[in-house]
């Protein structure tokens, strides 16, 4: 029987025991622990690992290193937390280089350099085959509320950060962590519930309907759709089932969407810089959120209401 | 060339961006960073990797996850944090079963759960090859100032908190991370600098050394030499080369060693359990610490001085 990844998180929520300072556990796109004085903390890692993630000879290893940062600040983002500093475990086959280590660690550090998160340790190791690296970051809520998965209710619009669709064109490896918007966002209050789109929105919306046991209506027709080379576009089939776009999915009083364009002055009030413009404010509705018993459906431009099955790439671990 | 752990420590000291919440980056047992509020806060992560770290049909999978979560324990132990919560970054490949899973991930609750360690996210992946446990964890400092490898000054005493050598023969899998005692050694401000020992005591004395710029004098007729099974006895050799005794190596001043005794008062005021006796307290002084320019020195029992070479396990991670 493969093992699927749902399961493996389930023995861990059946078996874990969780603490007082916990205040958002598995199950997330990141952690949310209470310091002594109160103050959110924010953690998440994740795995870049080749012949998974990459293939070595075929993406500059630049930019294999940035996406490693990349993910977790996405997550970080997602929750409405500033990332501040992260760890790098590294495991390394016997037939790399010290110009592959250099340039992969290099990626990584730049990205850090450029969004403020500081690279303070992690592990070396030798790898059997195949470079695997995780990366784990903390980040600050500030008083913030976290942004979680539960929390949409039947009403809500369901808002997305930016296109989506064909992003194993490229978008994968350069793709923009949306934690400046996250934190402004969170800021605003105006959002119920967020993820990042990492497995492909069909599958990540049924992750926020399961976790806010409600159900979603998706208008096909409103979904932007990334441009691709050659002037093509995305399709929408693309744009339900390719993942890695890494933008946020929102959950969105309707009352509140209008206010949201009032990025700027979030902005400001978060110490976030200049070049942080209103251009990342690309938000597009492309559904609402109903009663759980409607299930999750998308609606096609001529009105047709078809059930939408998680689809997406599914996470199967084993055999 | 062969990579080198350090070569690449020190690529990412040279390249590193470094923020003003960090307090203590690259190069220590765990990292410092500053909340908001100014709260110490400690993170780490440590990997355990199938044909590096352990034999997957030879040593039990509980086991294997215990050690993954007990190396960083020891870590935030050897800086004098409480650690709270952790991450767990698993890579499993095609042919690792259900049970595999349960069991290594039982093992690591387990210890989370004796040592109120919450778990509390982390990621899941295919791996190409071997089982590859990525842990990250998260202490607090709760006002104590952190231990770190810098700060032994000449005349202190060098000092270890158990037995060394041979761990090999199974200590390795079951050893007890001093994370209360490092708490309690924090407290006492007593400390100069601390580790823990994971490479063997020679190669780690020389890391204190090197951070501390110091020199040192191990005098090889009092180190404390763990029994084995049979009624043997690791031999100075093994104490001095084997590593993974995870006890802790302290620089203290000479007129507070006695003092350190009084854990029982520490205990109370740092809320440890009762079970935290005054057993885990078996300090045993090897050596001094002296000016940089005597090196790093052995005294046998003859009172013969010779140069202690770093030895033990060379972290080579190229061909």
């Amino acid at each position: 029987m493969p093992l699927s990844e749902q399961s493996i998180i389930d023995f861990l929520k059946r078996t874990a025991a969780v603490g007082p300072a916990v205040e958002v556990g598995i199950g997330h796109d990141a952690a949310v622990v209470r310091s002594p004085a109160g103050e959110g903390l924010v953690l998440k890692s994740d795995q870049t690992i080749e012949e998974v993630h990459f293939v070595r000879r075929e993406q500059p290893l630049e930019l294999v290193g940035r996406k490693a940062l990349a993910r977790v600040l996405s997550d970080l983002g997602a929750i409405g937390a500033r990332p501040i500093a992260c760890l790098c475990s590294l495991a390394l086959p016997d037939d790399v280089t010290e110009s592959d280590v250099h340039a992969l660690l290099g990626g990584l550090l730049e990205l850090a350099k450029r969004d403020s998160v500081s690279l303070v340790g992690g592990d070396l190791s030798r790898s059997p085959k195949g470079i695997v690296v995780d990366v784990s970051a903390l980040g600050f809520l500030e008083g913030r509320a976290p942004m979680l998965r539960s929390g949409a209710k039947a009403g809500d619009l369901l808002v997305v950060t930016g296109p989506l669709g064909g992003s194993r064109e490229g978008w994968h490896l350069s793709f923009e962590p949306r934690w400046r918007l996250g934190m402004a966002l969170a800021a605003s209050g105006a959002v119920h519930a967020a993820l990042d789109v990492s497995d492909g929105l069909a599958r990540d919306v049924h992750h926020l309907c399961r976790e806010s046991q409600v159900g979603a209506r998706i208008e096909l027709g409103s979904l932007p759709l990334r441009e691709l080379a050659g002037g093509r576009r995305a399709t929408i089939e693309q744009a339900l089932q390719d993942g890695e776009d890494f933008e946020l999915l929102l959950a969105v009083a309707p009352d509140r969407l209008a206010g949201l364009s009032k990025f700027d002055r979030h902005r400001k009030e978060l110490r976030l810089p200049e070049e942080t413009s209103l251009s990342l404010l690309a938000l597009t509705a492309i559904g609402q959120v109903t009663a759980a018993s409607a299930g999750v459906v998308a609606v096609d431009a001529k009105g047709n209401v078809t059930a939408l099955p998680p689809g997406g790439y599914q996470h199967q671990l084993g055999a």
